[in-house]
Parts: structure tokens; C-alpha cells; sequence
């Protein structure tokens, strides 16, 4: 693949910016394009039809999941995914729509949970280089994230070393499906290098129940997508407790925890309950200084999409709950529309929060990395 | 507690050892004594009435554990259990059938699955500590295993170089039951620090299914003992696949491992479909240079109590087929003995490998650490 050729240079007036969007799915159509970014031992596997194994849950939506997201016309025999091609997404969906910059998640939910540690590295490796060279590089709307794999920490945290200074990285991302809750220690050593180099740490769900994984729901396995999906920030609530409870902002006070694609109506009965347990149990865990809550606040951060009742009345209170003059951040989920159009679910957030929960919350998170 | 005043010194003479017994439980009957040895701020979770807490995998033995071994009298309120005094097993168990030496395993074998990761660690260096001053400083007859927890690899290390130098610690022990297979990275700083210190690693089963374990069967949850302590061996299977393709040996070529209570019947299998697994699927795994039955020879090590079947006409040939001459140690699992008489289950040990099964292999493995 040729280097880019096209120079990077600071374009974004922060005045200017009409939205960013936190969470699009960039699709892999070709591994055979991520191969040549793997080790050279690896690379038979990642050609292979269908690229290299992943670890996958069996659940699946039912029907279309684009929903009225914008697709190219199904004659270009070349392009038939509305995530595959940077350039004409651009045209049709950021320019169309008013978005600026857009921070690339891939959507490799479940490599957190592939067996195989070193194979799981070297995804992570190829699919951020292959990121960095088709879309960071070459556009100024597309920012990216470091993709790590957690299974082997060294590895992941080698991965962040490297990349964390490349122009266009604004964030360190993971799955949420992981084998363990993500406040145990054997995770700590990357949210280190989150801390050293100043990246937010971005989970998203999807491959809760594959892999290594444990079953996606506290009871056990669920059946059907729908179930699945209904079910998921059950797994949100529990890596919350846990990164709040085994002490990861004491010992990492500056990191910052973005949810992506996990609502925000499920937050403050937790917050809740856990403030009203840590004022009668906090004694096994000393070094939980402040109410549970307060933690949760300071360094979680959600997205809009799929916001659970963007219409409904109670909206403004929920809002006003978590916080989301700070917390929230916008987000497309782009190309998977099934749950509605993203800016109406937006639509109804309040006039006094708007821009930040468009542009103002993500410049304040990210900083410089999505402007440069 | 008050130092221990009967000085050690090399009083075995490795030509008149009769038996050495590697796998002997002493029972903590009041963790009140244990307490001490642990830090100042958890002392209170070990003084309560049953101890500190432990997973449990509900699994018990119906009817007397016990079965023919030597029992206190039991008009003797203050030693009601078998395994709780080391001078009266010295005079009742070891002077009495001629076992010169003993490994003392304890019995928290649910410990490597206790989802409190500092707790477990405490409970590790408390029962470490009351070993020492308790049962192998005192009596030349006794040595020690050095217990560790893995949930918090550094801990354990820490541990191991705490007590590896300390006369009468002989191998590092772990609960078979942990999170994972113990051949993933998160164990090797653990392997590292027994290679390093030039001391094997003993494993024992017991806490499968409980706290953080998975299922203790490929299969699931079973329902009773019976069915629980019949499935075991999967779980050394597992340890042992996992160990040898994830590279252990490799890395670390002179870790040995001890398989405590787990028989040998079902390693012949396991060594021929392993080996011919590898013949046809090793391409992932090049680090795996011999057939894996190379590696499990020269690498672990088993335990008498309970053979599968000491009286079968197949004895020989089991014996045989795993290097029983070099591999297999004499233990009594003191004081369970409800599957028999330890001593009956060696009687057909053929006389060519008699001296090695109860003497000269734990010499061998163990080396000066067991005489000095």
C-alpha cells in the first residue's frame, strides 16, 4: 500500500465545529489489506476467507441493521457496505449531516475474548496500522482509536507505547467483553499507559458471551439477539463496580472511561445503590475514598446512541442526573440505524446542553489529539 | 507466638530414609493462631468464628473422610481432628508406619479462586508463616510447601522470594482451582520465580467449581461428591495441555510440577492423542519443539494416594507408561483416608521401582531441601 500522501495540518476552528460523532464502525471488507501490517508468520490467516478467527457469540440482529443510515447504490458491485469506503462516507454522511470529526471504533467487539493472546495482538496491530493508513491519514473528519487487546497487558501496552504519539490517535479502545471485571489487577498496567499518555479509555459491547467471555448476563446465557442486546449494560454496571471498588481512579486519578453505545437510563439507579452500600461496607475497601458516585461522574464519560427514551418526559431529570452537561457525547453508531436515526434521538436533549453534548464534552475530553 | 527454639540440622541419612510422604494436610483448627502472621488491618476476618472467608464449591464427603487412619482419643476435647498436632502425627502416623519425612500441603485448596485478591494473599503468608513456626522449625520431620495465591501474580512472587530460602520450604504450592488455565501469560512471572529459586510446583485439587473457578467440568456444575471427585482429573488434563502448547517448558525448562491426588490412569490417553494432535496441528504453536509427551515426562510429576487401581493386572503397564520410575511419589493424603490404606495401594508396586516410588524420586525432585 502506498504511504499517504496527504499532509495533515490543524483545519478545525473549534468555533466552527457543528458536531463530532464518538462512535462510527469503519467496516473491514478486505483483510487481505490489514495482512501486509501483521507479522509476516501471521499473515496466512488474516488472508484467508472471512480473515482471521474471532471469537463470535452467535447472536446476531434479525433483519436490516442499517435502518435509513445512508447506502450506496447497490449497482457499485464494489462498494456494497455503507461502511466501507472513507471518502464517499464523508460525502454522504459527515458532510451530508453537518458532522465535522468522527472517532473511528472499528468493531472488533470480541478480541478481548479470542483465545489465542498472540493472534489477538496482532489484530489489534494490523487493524490500528490499516486504520491509521486508509482512514486517519489520508482525512481530516476521521480520528482514531489504538485497539488493544487485554488478554496479554504487556502486549496491549506495548500497542499504546507505540501509537499514542501518532497524529490522529485521540483514544485507547477495548472491548467491554473481557474475561474478568475490569478492575481486577492483571488491567491495570493498561490503564497505566492510559494515564502516562493522556488517552481516554473507550469500551464498547458487543462480544459479550463469545469467546472467553462469561455468559453476557449475571444469570447465565441469553437466547435470542433481542435478550442479548436488552441485557448488555448489565456488563456496563458491573465493570463500573468493579473499576470503582478495586481502587483504578485512586491509583490512576486522571484516567477517563468512555461507554459507547450503552444508554445512560440505567446510571442512576446505580449510582444510587452503590453510594447508599459504600456508606455501610466500605471498610473492606479502604482506599474508596469518595462515594461511588462521584467516581462515576468524574471519570465516565456515555454516548448518545442509543439514547433509551430520547422523547420520553423523565429525559431532563436523567440528564440532569448523570450529569450529562459533562458526561455525554454524541454519537452516530454509524452504520447500524436499526434503533433510529441518530439525530432525532438527539433532537429533544435540552437547548443549554446542546453543543456540549455535540462538540463541547469531546473537545473537552479528547483535547488537542482532534484537533491536530 | 514465641521463636522456635529446636535448632535444624542435616539428621537424615538418604540411605536409611524408609518413606517420604509428599502429601500430608495439616489442619488449622483455630485460625486464632494463624492471625498473627497476617497484616494488622485483616487480623479481624481471622479471628471471627470460622476463619477467614473461603470459596466453596459445596462439595463434601458424605460419611467419615477419615476412614482407617490413626484418630485421637476422642475423650480428648482438645484434639478432636486427625491432622491438627504435629507431635501426636509424628508418634501415631510417621513413627508408626516408617515415614521419614513429610510434605506438608495444607488444605486451603480453594484458595487460588477467592475472588478478594489481597485477602488471599494474606491468608497465604499468614498460613505460610504459622507452618513454619508451628510444624517445620520444630520437628525435623516436617517440611513446607511455600502457598501462594495467583490471582495477583506479584504477590505471589513477592511470597516465594519472602520464603524460598528458608530451611524446610521445598516447592511452591497453588491450588489446581484457579480463573484460568495455568498455562496462560498471566501465571509465568509465578513459574519464573519457582525456576529461578530452583523449587517445583505443587498443585492440589479441591477447590474446583468454587469462587472464581469455572465449572469443575468441561461440562458444567456437577451435582454431587461422587460425581465432582470422578471428573477431577479433566482439570489436570486441562492444566497440562494448556501448560505444555502455551510454552511453558520452554520458556522455563527446569520447572518441575507436582500433581497431587490426582492419580495416573488417565495420562497414558492424554499422552497419545497430544502426541498425535501435535503432529498434525502444531503449525500455531511453533515454540512446541517435542511431542508434547516429551515435555509431560520430563516435567510433572505424580502421587500414589489414590492409584486408580493398585491391584489391576494393568498396574505394570500404567507404571510403565508414565515413567513411573522416575515420576511417581509416594503419598498418604494424611489424614483423608476414606479411599484406603495408603501402604495397601503401593503393596503391588513392583519391587524394581519400590525404593524410587517411596524415596528416591522425591529426593530427586526435592534434593537437599528435603535433608537439610
Amino acid at each position: 500500500m502506498a504511504a499517504p500522501t496527504i499532509a495533515r495540518e490543524r483545519v478545525h476552528d473549534t468555533a466552527k465545529l457543528r458536531a463530532i460523532d464518538v462512535d462510527i464502525h469503519p467496516q473491514i471488507t478486505d483483510w487481505g489489506a490489514v495482512a501486509p501490517f501483521v507479522p509476516e508468520g501471521l499473515r496466512h490467516r488474516f488472508t484467508r476467507r472471512g480473515g482471521p478467527p474471532m471469537a463470535r457469540n452467535g447472536f446476531k440482529v434479525v433483519g436490516d441493521p442499517f435502518g435509513d443510515v445512508p447506502k450506496p447504490p447497490t449497482s457499485d458491485a464494489t462498494q456494497p457496505h455503507p461502511a466501507a469506503d472513507p471518502a464517499w462516507i464523508k460525502e454522504h454522511y459527515l458532510d451530508a449531516h453537518g458532522v465535522d470529526l468522527a472517532i473511528l471504533t472499528t468493531n472488533l467487539t470480541s478480541l478481548g475474548v479470542q483465545p489465542n493472546a498472540d493472534m489477538a495482538a496482532a489484530i489489534a496491530r494490523g487493524v490500528n496500522d490499516w486504520l491509521l493508513e486508509t482512514w486517519v491519514r489520508p482525512f481530516d473528519c476521521f480520528r482514531g482509536s489504538i485497539l488493544v487487546a487485554p488478554q496479554d497487558p504487556a502486549q496491549a501496552v506495548a500497542e499504546i507505547d507505540r501509537l499514542a504519539d501518532n497524529p490522529g490517535m485521540v483514544q485507547v479502545l477495548m472491548g467491554s467483553a473481557s474475561e474478568s471485571p475490569l478492575g481486577r489487577r492483571q488491567y491495570h498496567s493498561i490503564y497505566e499507559a492510559c494515564a502516562r499518555h493522556n488517552l481516554p479509555l473507550a469500551l464498547h459491547l458487543g462480544g459479550e458471551g463469545a469467546g472467553m467471555s462469561p455468559p453476557s448476563t449475571a444469570v447465565g446465557h441469553p437466547s435470542t439477539y433481542f435478550e442479548w442486546y436488552g441485557a448488555i449494560p448489565q456488563n456496563y454496571m458491573a465493570h463500573i463496580v468493579s473499576m470503582v471498588t478495586e481502587g483504578v481512579f485512586e491509583k490512576f486519578p486522571t484516567l477517563r472511561v468512555v461507554l459507547c453505545e450503552g444508554g445512560i437510563f440505567w446510571l442512576p439507579h446505580l449510582m444510587w445503590r452503590f453510594d447508599k452500600n459504600w456508606k455501610a461496607q466500605r471498610s473492606e475497601t479502604p482506599w474508596v475514598k469518595e462515594p461511588p458516585s462521584a467516581y462515576i461522574l468524574r471519570h465516565f464519560s456515555s454516548t448518545t446512541y442509543p439514547l433509551e427514551a430520547s422523547g420520553a418526559a423523565e429525559l431532563g431529570q436523567v440528564l440532569e442526573m448523570v450529569e450529562a452537561e459533562r458526561t455525554l457525547m454524541f454519537s452516530s453508531n454509524y452504520p447500524n440505524w436499526l434503533y433510529g436515526d441518530p439525530f432525532a434521538m438527539v433532537a429533544d436533549i435540552p437547548e443549554a446542553i446542546r453543543r456540549r453534548v455535540l462538540v463541547a464534552n469531546a473537545l473537552a475530553l479528547y483535547g488537542d489529539r482532534l484537533l491536530d
